[in-house]
């Protein structure tokens, strides 16, 4: 049995609770081969294979302990980039090749997001006929990726958004008084994170009692509207939306409040959607209102994560790695939920060229017709992505991390 | 043996994690007794008693279920108040002795913070020689409560700041680049909780790289001094700052950026304190910058409570109830921790005439000479309070609650 081209794998884009399980997931895969040979860690993603900065993940990894706690720490054990290659720019190009050559890679895995599998589908249509096979592993917690039913990172920062919002229903509502707490919940473009929060029902309060998407056009008369008719009937009303909400006109709702830098993809840095909400109706309705911002907490929450999330995110790393020994290339893997009464899920390897610069929004059939609610069917799609917790490692009474 | 007198037993103020682990601490002490009447919930705290708005405890808590659900709710599941009783009112005392009179009340027990404990002192001091007993139950996540080695609320508010700090430093070191990060923190005059932070290093991270505490007066040029320095060696620098952080002057920071309301007890209603340094750092370093205000979920994130703080606040509960059948009143239940290498309370009822509307601060010898981070005294008083963790029950993939 001849011995493995190496492999070389990286993280992209923004941080997730289970990017590392995928990373985990990849690396033990490769480990279990019988003739495996090298896998290193691309540092910073992309920008590690243009600089050949290579970690060599044997060693570490093949210690069953550290690979637990790579399990469970959140964000990007190898760093992550925000870095679109331009492959147009031969000498960007022949960087990546000589890396790949110098170090004997013959397989090159990447987790991400819609930016990263840019990348995938670049390199791979780049490297055809090399002989070097290129996977894409997706993750992101936006949930806004095409041709997966779901995403890993998406369950766990659903559960998390769930739980807080239902904790902090019980917060809420603990003095004799009317008032709002408006919670605003990431998502720039598609509102799957925001429409989670409903999830926190479970926990027996009515909180969200108003969900704001930005698949749906804002309309703050609407909006003060739907807050005054559960006023009628509540002392406390949770309103819960995306950062990402947008008058008819396109503007965003958070526009005002917040610096128009953008960022290298051009997507506007947002923030602010609850804040303005908050003085809306402080001035209109003249009752106490709060506004929280979930903020970063959401994509890290590893002590909270979904054993469900967490398990697919490692076994798309496995898949990945099986997909390319079979010798595929210019694949991303997919998560396949079976039409069966019970939650159950596959992996299939896609065709990357298919996925890449789209994006998945909600369907109108998970969005109540008045655009302020989601429906059961939602609830249905979105409930088994959260169920399950992980055993977690406590060191000195909070999780354990591994740091490279 | 005769039949006890009835009890009533009430919470208030600012809802934390285990106020409700007091309360079935409480109930389950006096449903222990062969002897024992029945044990009301006074709805919304001293108002509900005011108002006879009690509930029967026996029915609901003599349900093991149900106590349970009770012991991982937060908030206050009877509901609070912020009502300070005017016992010069004749008419309003006279509220209370009818409420008790008419129920055959002969226990009253208050959970509650600073201004709780101001209620049980005048009405444990107007009710003297009536035969009725009044015990405090100490509940703030300030820990600003004197007489007490550490305060029920505390450990758990700690052991999420600690965790969700250790998290956003794995998340904001993601990428190669300079960046600040300023967590706001709650705590308008103590900085127990900004403090706390300081446990995130267990998770071999440095972060917080910084601490400001309303302990010590802030100075904005020292503050972006101690940024550069700190930004000489690494790349992410972590700040953790006080909501409650005044200048030399005594302004607060946040002051600019909020409304002057004041609530009741004349707090001046903080938050901004994160936003503005985030400004500052923008405008005078020029780097990449975030703020986050880790806001309501701190808390109430009973899916992170800490065991340590969850017993202790449960054992508050049944020691108040023994004092109180001991033929106790007018005190509040007090931790003491024992002087041994190993972590060890017991419970004692102190004169609540010591205790009330007094703040503990932090002692000079848990902060930094340059009062900029804690000290190893700080972290050896703190780490105790965090160690543990609930078995928690979750129903449809987050943690199941009670509701009254």
């Amino acid at each position: 049995m001849s011995k493995l081209k190496n492999a070389v794998i990286g993280q992209s884009g923004g941080p997730t609770t289970v990017i590392n399980a995928s990373l985990a997931g990849a690396v033990a895969e490769y480990l279990k081969q019988e003739n495996c040979g090298t896998i290193y860690g691309a540092v910073n993603g992309i920008k590690g294979i243009l600089r050949e900065e290579f970690m060599d993940l044997n060693s570490i990894f093949g210690d069953e302990k550290n690979l637990k706690l790579l399990m469970q720490t959140p964000s990007s054990y190898l760093g992550s980039c925000r870095y679109r290659l331009n492959l147009d720019d031969e000498e960007e190009f022949a960087k990546i090749t000589t890396a790949f050559k110098n170090n004997d890679i013959g397989y090159f895995f990447y987790i991400g997001g819609n930016d990263s599998m840019d990348t995938v589908m670049k390199l791979s249509n780049k490297l055809e006929g090399t002989g070097i096979k290129v996977i894409g592993i997706p993750k992101t917690i936006d949930n806004d990726l095409v041709g997966t039913d779901h995403c890993p990172g998406y369950g766990s920062c659903a559960k998390y958004i769930a739980t807080v919002v239902s904790e902090m229903a019980q917060d809420a509502g603990c003095y004799d008084i009317k008032n709002v707490l408006i919670v605003e919940i990431m998502g720039r473009n598609a509102g799957w994170l925001t429409a989670s929060s409903a999830l926190a029902r479970d926990a027996k309060l009515s909180a969200p009692d108003l969900i704001y998407l930005p698949e749906r056009a804002f309309d703050e008369e609407r909006f003060l509207y739907d807050i005054r008719q559960k006023l009628l009937n509540q002392d406390t009303v949770i309103v819960a939306v995306s950062e990402g909400i947008k008058f008819a006109n396109g503007a965003y709702v958070a526009e005002d409040s917040q610096d128009s830098k953008r960022d290298m993809f051009g997507h506007g840095q947002l923030g602010g959607a609850g804040k303005k909400l908050e003085y809306l109706v402080k001035k209109r309705l003249g009752i106490k209102v709060r506004s929280v911002e979930l903020n970063i907490p959401q994509r890290c929450c590893a002590h909270n994560a979904s054993l469900t999330d967490a398990t697919e995110a490692f076994e798309c790393g496995a898949a990945a790695v099986r997909a390319a020994l079979k010798g595929e290339t210019g694949k991303m893997i997919s998560i396949v939920r079976a039409d069966d009464a019970d939650y159950k899920v596959s992996f299939d390897a896609i065709d990357i060229n298919t996925i890449a610069n789209n994006e998945k929004m909600i369907p109108d059939s998970f969005i109540s017709p008045e655009g302020n609610d989601v429906t059961e069917e939602f609830i249905k799609y979105a409930r088994p992505l959260i169920m399950g917790e992980r055993e977690i490692i406590f060191e000195n009474g909070i999780p354990a991390h591994i740091v490279r």
